[in-house]
């Protein structure tokens, strides 16, 4: 049998704190030694499928051909379905669960093109419980896939157009500009919308933001300069064209998230500044806007 | 030279902060090149001994033949004695402090075939000081039997009925059920007692459960209902068979150990629910039971 | 064309909580699929090149031939320049921004021999935003120079006497012994001095500590003795060379850094202690020195 692939690209909520992902790199040497995994990152928050989603949307387009594994997964081991999911002509598959985490980054890959349920017990270890998928289920299907098991070998077939959607929160028109909103604190503290630099062609440098912090309803009213890179920010806030083209809300050298109080989630208006405000880049306001 | 082992699979206490487990890679890269090694996790609390030897005892039963590298290592450079400690036939080998952090893991695997001390220091990197012996000793004899240096190569033989034994908890019985602790809060707050679902076989699906945080000698009486995953607990808290087969305390999409202020070595005892308290699952006492 | 290095050691500030190193990797494996990457640490403290400095500098003399890669990088995207520059005839070259990270490790490595800017575009990713040299500059780099391409491909050679000069504290002499600071706070608590066992040689074991608190300015005066592991210490705080020959004031199964509410660039002197004080090795004083 001539291996079909030599990389697992591998994404989770598991953490560092417990042995999770050491385990199902165990079980993956254990069935495909030949097998290099990829960590692309388990700190996604407990059971947050979107920002998971989100994460490995901004992955994909970097990740060799091979499988992608990505398992965030509260629903581990009731209804929802276990799936693989075939992309670009078989050069990559994904393998997770059908609870919306893959949708985005499949949808970038060119949208799924074959998909399976993982039910054939053949590909799958036996456990005393069922609560650790990731051990059980999937790092044996992404294993076996590498080895050059065919998909439909890994369970039935399913028709890709009924996988769950994700939610991809998009902008809407509002107010003269766009409603968005807060998708990703880096470590950093860089705020990346949901709002790209085309979105914004031709608004000028200068823009007014508004910010809704919606566990509070606080709202703050910025004028901000969109920028580069964070060292063209001259003190305080700006708005940077980050490494995938989207607007960032940071502070050079700081945190924009600590400095606003901002999470993931929270809502940002964007909007072509006026000439007057251009000049009062400083100015806040807290509270309702008049 | 054949090389007689490709894999080291890796736990420690040396956390993700400094570049301790780096190093560890770096010099075992460097006299082995062939090997891949798996880390099965680093973030064991600094000097738990007894929490590392409980999450080996997890991983092993999935570790790929090899060596398995385990260092949580309090005593380094005192008394305590380095030790590789062959199981299995010779198909597996662990390496690391005789402090009973191998112990739990060793029997689970069949018990130790053969032992040596690790002072030959032919196999060991100089260094100026001896508060690093993953990077000075255990590290170099991994790599060194992954090359096939043989066992013997390494230091002296010792008798493996002297090394240390590890204090694996069991559960005894009392009070017509069976008195446990949480052996293990993991990233979710899931909390797993060292007690088995075969252990309450025949009890029923309701079980009452006594908690006592040691700290602060309160108790929380609850009846529990048994499930296979988390979805099935209909809210509050349930009683999952988790992946090992072992109970565990749980809260659907939340963590029961911030619930009830759960920590590793907190008591509970289990015992089959009566038909009347069955009626009554959220009924909660603290304090001194009645 | 043959490849030059298989492996890459790979140090950062990109931390483990977004998919930064993930995608890094992503790059170079699909550039270069042979290569290994050693991840030596990623927790630098965001933009602290003066911390990534020693960490890089703690692990050049163990990291395996080939490509270092480190990124500590505040000023991405600015005009500080992204370079490559070889070492040790060419066994080494160290990738990452020109802003005194990589000084103090390429001295330890014997010093820089060629350098180049990484300024040809051909060796680089087109992105949407400059924010990510990690991704987009630094690892197709490192991925080329496994693969081959000589040095001078990436860019234009400089002088590699021009390259920005790190900051390595150096202790000073003062008040009949050393004026040093606190260079690493690691994981356990320890607390490395700019000082190392050979500077205090003839001092005999008994040495008097103040430390200086450089945010509160309170001081502490105390008489440690030096000692070779952790476990010598018999209570409190002791000195202990470390395994870098250094030393490092620590409690036994503690930590010292907690206990003194020690960080990273706090002042520490040492001298010899005198007979007297020795027998009281528990005396503190905290305030002004009489």
């Amino acid at each position: 049998m001539t291996h079909q692939f030599d990389t697992i690209s591998f994404l989770s909520d598991f953490g560092s704190s417990d042995e999770f992902v050491g385990v199902v790199k165990s079980v993956i040497a254990d069935i495909a030694p030949h097998v290099r995994v990829i960590d692309l990152v388990h700190e996604i928050s407990p059971h947050d499928v979107r920002a998971g989603s989100l994460a490995l949307a901004r992955c994909v387009p970097y990740v060799p051909q091979g499988v992608i594994l990505a398992i965030v997964d509260p629903g581990v081991g009731s209804s929802r379905r276990a799936v693989a999911i075939s992309v670009a002509g078989g050069t990559g598959i994904f393998v997770g669960p059908d609870n919306g985490l893959l949708a985005a980054a499949i949808s970038l890959a060119g949208g799924a093109e074959e998909a399976v349920v993982l039910n054939n017990s053949k590909y799958q270890l036996v456990a005393p419980g069922n609560t650790f998928a990731g051990r059980d289920i999937f790092a044996p299907a992404a294993a076996h896939l590498c080895l050059g098991v065919p998909l439909g070998e890994l369970g039935d077939q399913i028709d890709p157009a009924l996988l769950l959607p994700g939610v991809v929160p998009l902008p809407r028109e509002a107010d003269g500009g766009l409603q968005g909103e807060v998708t990703w604190i880096d470590r950093y503290g860089n705020c990346q919308l949901n709002v790209s630099a085309d979105d914004i062609a031709g608004w000028g440098e200068q823009i007014r933001v508004v910010i809704t912090n919606v566990a509070t309803s606080e709202r703050v009213v910025r004028s901000l300069r969109v920028v580069d890179n964070f060292s063209q920010i001259s003190g305080g806030l700006g708005l940077v064209v980050d490494s995938y083209g989207m607007l960032a809300i940071c502070v050079d050298r700081g945190s924009a998230a600590l400095e606003l109080q901002l999470g993931s989630g929270d809502l940002v208006a964007v909007s072509p500044d006026t000439p007057t405000a251009q000049t009062i880049t400083t100015n806040v306001h807290i509270g309702r806007k008049n």
